[in-house]
């Protein structure tokens, strides 16, 4: 059998792309014709014009995301530019329908400038009722991403809190499993990008006065091993990362910061770490490698040197780390609500909801399968709950929601 | 029955809009999602950063079109901004899937300034084979549309060249049923917007030096009467269709156009002219009253006047005159060979398609009915034909055609 690279190839010159547009009303005859365009769509418009939210009821805005990225940081393949990252959005945009129901349309932006991509989802965001920005470099999107939070509708950067979300609800079942407390756990970040900073502010409760308990200790390390304040060369993610997480100023590399470490979550690149590395945290260490497609260390190697759990992003090993399981409900539960942007209440909800999709944590099962369509449900239920919960749905939308 | 504004609204409410996006992949097991998603999709994104041209096989850029807005100027009823004018741009794009098996994508924009809306389509550009402009109101619609033919895609503006191809169509089959050849007739355009200006720029051949005949006179009016050159408030547009169309300077009003000549095309409002009017012009005289939803004199009166053949936008008259006849076969030709722009080739290839598709013209019956499909067809394929005939489809278009 070719091997999954040329298969996918041939899959997606089969199709000439993974997704299409469908009508849902019947265009069959001139009456057909009247209802759905001339004359008769004069009045839809003329509702939304006088009442702006009606648009969530009488167009597609309503279960509508645009997936957009620049290309500037495909997979992990790097700056492939817009036209290369098209069949990654798709894919995208083909999982939202297939497991949550939602209309997603690919976007990819000829721009480079974030000013430029911010102005440029600004100018579209009327035709939608969120954005999920994807695959835009480090630390472009998280200027990005933060000036976009005052559009009316949710814009989420999915290599940032998709990830963290899995990850955080991966991290709190593995910690049920050998049984401490997350205030007493041990984390080392090696990955100081775009999913490693969202991941050490959920852990620090950076964003959030509630509910949330931040975990004992944080460490997070770039290829110059770990942040602290005043390190030459940070920038201003990596110095407010430093501070929130090492305000004391430790220094060291990756394998210093792990020795006595309980957990330890790659989001950098394959091949880091030996058996030898791990030997040197505490017994019954947690070990999430998500490098793709190379683990920070394979699973084998880490069991070798002492890991009690293992997770990667790939699906060939157990306990899979897979944003699949994050977004398609977290915008699903945000429209539903007609949320007009994510709160770090609507994130909590979807690791409680993800954690609460495994009854039972065991090593070999932290997570609930990528498959399990029942996730993308709760999900969305817990999620839009969050929303109404925190008041950030457009006014009048509880009421719009129960005609429904 | 409730009118059809009331059942439009309605039907909208049930469908929360009109088009959806659907999976053309298999997405039921972690086969699917790797062959679709990571880590196969990582094939195709490579092949296309070698070779942007195989993004139009191997995603849905080749087949797919967005159709634009800034809701300036929405069907008759003006500047209603970006999110009421979505209606409409969902419905033109469930015809284009109707009519052309087109994939066609409304992104409506919140842009006012023309370089804030050239700049976002710009941006977006990469992710679609062609850009539908919609409902723009003149005359910012020209200098948008203008300096967009350098994206590499086709771009054109439907409120002008669609209209002004199924105009010029009906046009010539009204003057086949008359017996006066193009280069006899005398024409007036009574309205200087969008689609006056595109309909008498084919007609004095402005825009092209081959095959084009330019009709013997044309007059065109707005509500201060006969264009001429030096008119006081004349735009840079008015005063170049002054030139064009009227060198000597003659003077006037429509009603003084109208005496003597053969046809009368209304892009303006209704209940302009009276049967007296009409029977200053030739006897035997072509009406086409487009203005929606009342035309410019209704067509009873028109006859009463002396008129033999009247059109009208509307689908209860005999000859109505709609764009569904163009715009769905001029994309689907333009996507088929892979044209980098729409040149005048192209739009007069459109009005041979449609002329052609009504063998034996009469009085009731200038244009083929707005239902045909075998319209959009047609149209497609002569208009491919004259996109590689000119050169403007991409470098090895025709190659990588044949082997579809």
């Amino acid at each position: 059998m070719p091997d999954i690279f040329e298969r996918s190839l041939a899959a997606h010159r089969e199709t000439r792309g993974k997704i299409e547009i469908r009508s849902r009303m019947r265009l069959e005859s001139p009456d057909d014709l009247s209802l759905a365009y001339t004359p008769g769509v004069a009045r839809p418009c003329e509702v939304i014009a006088e009442t702006p939210g009606a648009a969530w009821d009488l167009t597609w805005k309503g279960r509508t995301v645009a997936v957009v990225s620049d290309g500037s940081a495909v997979l992990g393949l790097g700056d492939l530019g817009p036209l290369a990252s098209l069949p990654v959005m798709e894919g995208k945009a083909a999982l939202f329908r297939e497991f949550a129901g939602i209309d997603a349309v690919p976007i990819v932006l000829d721009a480079t400038d974030p000013d430029e991509i911010i102005n440029a989802v600004r100018a579209i965001a009327p035709t939608f009722g969120g954005i999920n920005l994807e695959d835009i470099s480090a630390p472009r999107c998280f200027r990005i991403e933060e000036e976009l939070q005052d559009l009316g509708i949710p814009v989420l950067h999915d290599d940032q809190h998709g990830t963290a979300i899995v990850l955080l609800a991966a991290l709190m079942n593995a910690a049920r499993v050998v049984d401490i407390p997350l205030a007493n756990l041990s984390v080392v970040i090696n990955g100081a990008g775009a999913a490693g900073r969202a991941i050490a502010r959920l852990l620090v409760c950076a964003n959030t006065d509630d509910r949330c308990i931040p975990v004992g200790r944080v460490r997070i390390c770039d290829s110059k091993g770990v942040l602290w304040p005043g390190r030459p060369g940070n920038d201003e993610t990596k110095e407010e990362l430093a501070r929130a997480t090492n305000p004391d100023g430790e220094q060291g590399d990756l394998r210093s910061a792990l020795r006595g470490a309980h957990a330890f979550i790659g989001v950098s690149r394959g091949g880091l770490l030996h058996a030898a590395d791990i030997r040197t945290m505490q017994p019954d260490s947690i070990v999430l490698a998500m490098a793709n497609p190379t683990p920070e260390i394979m699973p084998d190697e880490a069991r070798a040197g002492g890991a009690k759990i293992v997770g990667t992003g790939r699906s060939d090993f157990p306990n899979q780390v897979n944003n699949v399981l994050a977004f398609p409900g977290l915008f699903r539960g945000a429209l539903e609500a007609r949320a007009t942007r994510f709160v770090d209440a609507m994130k909590f909800a979807a690791v409680d909801a993800i954690v609460a999709a495994v009854e039972e944590p065991t090593p070999g099962r932290i997570l609930p399968a990528a498959f399990d369509r029942s996730v993308a449900v709760a999900v969305a239920q817990r999620v839009a709950e969050a929303a109404r919960a925190a008041s950030v749905c457009v006014e009048g939308c509880e009421a719009l929601d129960a005609t429904r």
